[in-house]
C-alpha cells in the first residue's frame, strides 16, 4: 500500500502510538484502507514517521487486539474485513437542567432509610475487591449456583447462627438481590396463591410489592407486643409477614410469649408460613438482642429474610432468605430454575468481609456511630417532655415521637416542613384501604444525618413544635 | 485499674499494637475488664510494656473504632458496655470430599453457555472499579432508582441505538440482574395471565421459568426463517418469545420478511406482545447484523431483552429490557415498587466500560477470539463431509451439526461421551410435552474451550464419529 500520511502532534498529551493507532483505525473504518490491504512493515512505518519502531509496534498490537488487522506469519499485517466489527460512539450525557426536587427543599431530612454518609467501609471493600479480582479465577466469571455461592452461604449460616440464633444449614439459604426479589421468588414457590397478613402500620414497600404480584394483603392489628394472633387467626391469612426484632415503623420488639403464640398459629395448619423480616436487627443499643423467631421454629414454618442493606449499604443489593425444609424441596424443583441475581464477585467480596472479621468490626463501628446519634436525639426529645414522648428507642435507626401537647401528626409534619425539616408521619405506613393506625406519631430517622446536622435539626424541630401558634 | 499483664511476642509476625489490641479485646469480651473501667493512660501503658506510645495509641484507636472503649475528654478511655456488641467467629469452611461431578468425567465439554476462560477484561474492570470506589461518593451507597441509574441507562440507549438499531429513550430501559429476573418483573406487569408461544426447539431455561411463574407456555413450529406466524396465530398465544438475531439452539436468523409478518401479528390485537431475546447478537463473523426487531416496531409491541452475560460474563448479572410505551406506563405504577437488583457500583462500572470505549474494544477482541474458534471448528467439521453438515454458522458461539451418515443424535452424543467429550443433542431444547424437533442434530459450543483444546477435541470427535462400529 502507499505510505500513510499521518501528522503526529508531539506536543499532544496523547501518546504517539495512540495517534498512529487512531489514524489507522479511522482510515479502516472509513474504508479508505480497504480490507485485505497490507500495512507497511513497522520498520518502514517508523522510518517514515520518524518515531521508534516500538511505538509503531504498540499501535499495530492495539489494532490487532481489536480485530482491525490480522497478522499473517512471515508476511505482515493485513486489514481485516470490517463486516460485523463493532463501532460505537456515545453521546455526551445531557446536562439536564436539574429541577429542584422536593427533597432538596428540606434542610434536614430525617429519612428512615439509607445509611450514614461516612458509613460505607470503602477501604476494606476496595482492598477485598482488588484481591478478589486479582486472583484471575476464570470460574468466577462463569455462571454460579442459583442459590448463591456455597462458600458465601456457609459464611452466612455461621453468621446467622452466631449473631441471630438462626438454626440452618447453608443448603437452606437462598441469596438474592434485595428483599423485593426474594418475595417474587417466594411467590413462585408458594404457587402464587397467598393471603398475606401484615402488621398495621407496616413496611408498606413489601406490602405493595406483594399486592402487585397479585397477593391478597390483609392488615392485622397490633398491641404493645406486636401482631394480634387472635385477629390473625380470624383473618383467614395463610402467611404472616412480621418484623419481631424491631417492627417497622413502631419499633416494637415482640416478646417471647407472643412469638410462641405466633409459631403455634403457624403450626396449626398445612401451608401456613411466617415471613420473618429481620431487616435491622444488627443495631441494638441496650440489652441483648432476642434471637430470631426462626430459631424457635420446630414446625418448619418460618421463612427468615435478611439483608445487608442496613448494615452495609442499600445499593449493593445483597439479601438472603432461609427456607424451611418443606419450601426448600419446592425450591429445588422450581426456584432453582431462576439464576442467582447477585454477582459472583460481590458474593466473594461479602464472604471475605464476613470471614475476615471485617463485618464484625464494621458493625461495632456503625453501632457506635448510630448509638451516638440515637443518644443525642433521645436526649433532646426527652427534654421536650411538654411536647412529646418517645417510643421504639434503643434499637434500629429511627425513633417514634408521640405528641402530648395535643398537636396532630399532620400538624407536626407541616410545622417541621415549614422550618425546612422533613419528618415522616406514621400514618403513611398503613396499607391503603386499611383502617387508620390509631396512635398518631412522627418518625425521626437519624442514619443519614451527621451529628452536627442532628444537633441543628433538633434545635429547629424544638422551635417549630413549641411555637406559640395555635396547636 | 490494675496494670494489664500482656505478654508481647516481639518475634511474632503479628504487629505489637495488634497483640495489645487483641489482648484487651479478649479481656473485655470475657468480662475480665468490666464495663465502666478506665484503661491505663497510653503513657503509662507504654512505659509498662516497654513499647512506644504510638504503638499503644494505635491499639487504643482500634478498640475505640470498634466500640469496645470510649474516649471521655480530659479523662481517658473507658470500657463500653458490651450489651449488643457484635462478636462472631466463623467455622473453618469444610473441605468437603469433592465428588467427581459428571462434568469432570469429560475431557472436553462443548458447552453452549459460558465465556472464553481468558475472556474477562480483568485489567480494565479492576481499574474502573478502583476508580469508582475511590470517588467516595456517599450517594453511590444509598438506594438507587428502581429502573437503574440514569447515566447507565443513557449509555445503554446510545449503545442499543448504535449497535442494534434499537429505537428507545433511557426512560424505556429497565435494568435487572439477569433475564430470569426481568421475566419475573414482566410477569407482574402483564398481570400474570399470559399464554406465551416459544419456538421449538428453544431456550428452555426461559420456558421453564415462565412455566414456574404460572404462564401457559406453548411451542410453535419453525421453518428455515424461524417461528411460523400462521401457527402462532392459531395457538391463541398473546405473547411470542423469539430470538430473531440468532435463534437458540438452531442458529436461524429471522429474515426481514418474517420479522414484518411477526410484527403485524402483534399489532392485530390489544395486549399482544413480542419478547425479543437478543442474547448473543454481539458476535457475528460475516455480513452485517440485522438490526433488532424492536427497531421496526411501530405499534409498541416489542419488549427487547439484552444481557452482558455473553459479551462480558454471566456471573456479573447485568441485563436490561426496553419497554414499549404501553407497558412503560404499567411499569411506572407497578414495576417501580420493586427495587433495582443490580448494585449501583456495578452499574457505574458498566457505564464507564461503555462510555470509555472499553466495551467496543472488548467486543472486537472477543469477536476475533471466537471467530478463530468458529473458523477452526467449521473447517474441521466441513472436512467431515461424509459424516455431517453444519448449520447456524457465522454467528454466536456454537455450531449445529447434522449427521448425513445415518447416525442418530443419541448415538452421536453417546459416542462422543465414550471418548470423553460432551456434546449436546438438540432434542434437549424442546419443552416437555411438546412434539419432538424433527431435525436430529448436536450442538457444539466453543466459547469455553481454548484453541488447542478445540483442536484435540475435534480430532477425538472425528475419530469417535467415523469409527467403523455399527452406526
Amino acid at each position: 500500500m502507499q505510505e500513510l500520511a499521518i501528522s503526529l502532534n508531539t506536543k499532544s498529551h496523547k501518546p504517539l502510538y495512540e495517534q498512529i493507532y487512531q489514524h489507522i483505525r479511522e482510515e479502516i473504518q472509513n474504508g479508505r484502507i480497504p480490507a485485505g490491504e497490507k500495512l507497511p512493515s513497522s520498520r518502514r512505518m517508523s522510518a517514515n514517521l520518524q518515531v521508534s519502531r516500538s511505538t509503531v509496534d504498540l499501535a499495530y498490537e492495539q489494532l490487532l487486539s481489536e480485530g482491525y488487522i490480522e497478522s499473517v506469519p512471515y508476511k505482515g499485517y493485513y486489514v481485516c474485513s470490517l463486516e460485523g466489527l463493532c463501532h460505537m460512539e456515545f453521546k455526551e450525557p445531557e446536562k439536564k437542567e436539574r429541577r429542584q426536587s422536593r427533597e432538596e427543599r428540606y434542610r434536614y431530612d430525617f429519612a428512615v432509610s439509607g445509611i450514614d454518609p461516612d458509613g460505607f467501609p470503602y477501604n476494606i471493600w476496595r482492598k477485598i475487591s482488588r484481591e478478589v479480582l486479582s486472583e484471575e479465577d476464570p470460574q468466577l466469571f462463569q455462571l454460579g449456583e442459583p442459590q448463591g455461592e456455597p462458600g458465601f452461604r456457609e459464611a452466612l449460616s455461621d453468621y446467622l447462627h452466631y449473631a441471630r440464633g438462626v438454626n440452618c444449614t447453608p443448603e437452606q439459604i437462598v441469596v438474592g438481590a434485595g428483599n423485593d426479589y426474594l418475595l417474587l421468588l417466594l411467590h413462585v414457590l408458594m404457587n402464587g396463591s397467598s393471603r398475606i397478613a401484615m402488621e398495621n402500620p407496616t413496611y408498606c414497600t413489601a406490602g405493595h410489592c406483594l399486592e402487585a404480584m397479585g397477593c391478597d394483603v390483609i392488615s392485622v392489628g397490633m398491641d404493645e407486643s406486636g401482631m394480634l394472633v387472635e385477629e390473625l387467626e380470624k383473618s383467614g391469612a395463610d402467611v404472616a409477614y412480621v418484623m419481631p426484632s424491631h417492627q417497622f415503623p413502631t419499633g416494637i420488639v415482640m416478646p417471647l410469649r407472643r412469638r410462641m403464640k405466633l409459631l403455634s398459629w403457624a403450626a396449626k395448619a398445612e401451608d401456613r408460613y411466617i415471613i420473618e423480616d429481620d431487616y435491622d436487627s444488627e443495631f441494638r443499643y441496650k440489652g441483648k438482642p432476642i434471637p430470631a423467631l426462626q430459631g424457635f421454629d420446630t414446625a418448619g414454618r418460618v421463612i427468615y429474610l435478611g439483608t445487608f442493606s442496613k448494615s452495609i449499604a442499600p445499593s449493593i443489593r445483597i439479601s438472603y432468605m432461609v427456607l424451611p425444609m418443606g419450601l426448600l424441596e419446592i425450591y429445588r424443583r422450581k426456584g432453582i430454575l431462576f439464576s442467582v441475581t447477585v454477582s459472583r464477585v460481590d458474593q466473594k467480596i461479602m464472604e471475605e468481609f464476613l470471614r475476615g472479621g471485617h463485618f464484625e468490626r464494621h458493625l461495632n463501628r456503625m453501632r457506635a456511630v448510630y448509638k451516638a446519634k440515637h443518644d443525642l436525639m433521645l436526649g433532646r426529645l426527652r427534654k421536650m417532655e411538654k411536647i412529646c414522648r418517645v417510643s421504639g428507642e434503643q434499637a434500629g435507626v429511627h425513633l417514634v415521637v408521640h405528641f402530648v401537647n395535643g398537636m396532630t401528626e399532620q400538624e407536626a409534619v407541616r410545622r417541621a416542613a415549614g422550618s425546612g425539616i422533613r419528618v415522616y408521619g406514621i400514618s403513611r405506613y398503613r396499607m391503603e384501604g386499611q383502617k387508620r393506625y390509631e396512635g398518631e406519631a412522627v418518625l425521626l430517622g437519624y442514619s443519614t444525618l451527621r451529628l452536627d446536622e442532628l444537633e441543628r435539626a433538633a434545635d429547629a424541630l424544638e422551635q417549630a413544635w413549641s411555637d406559640n401558634k395555635k396547636v
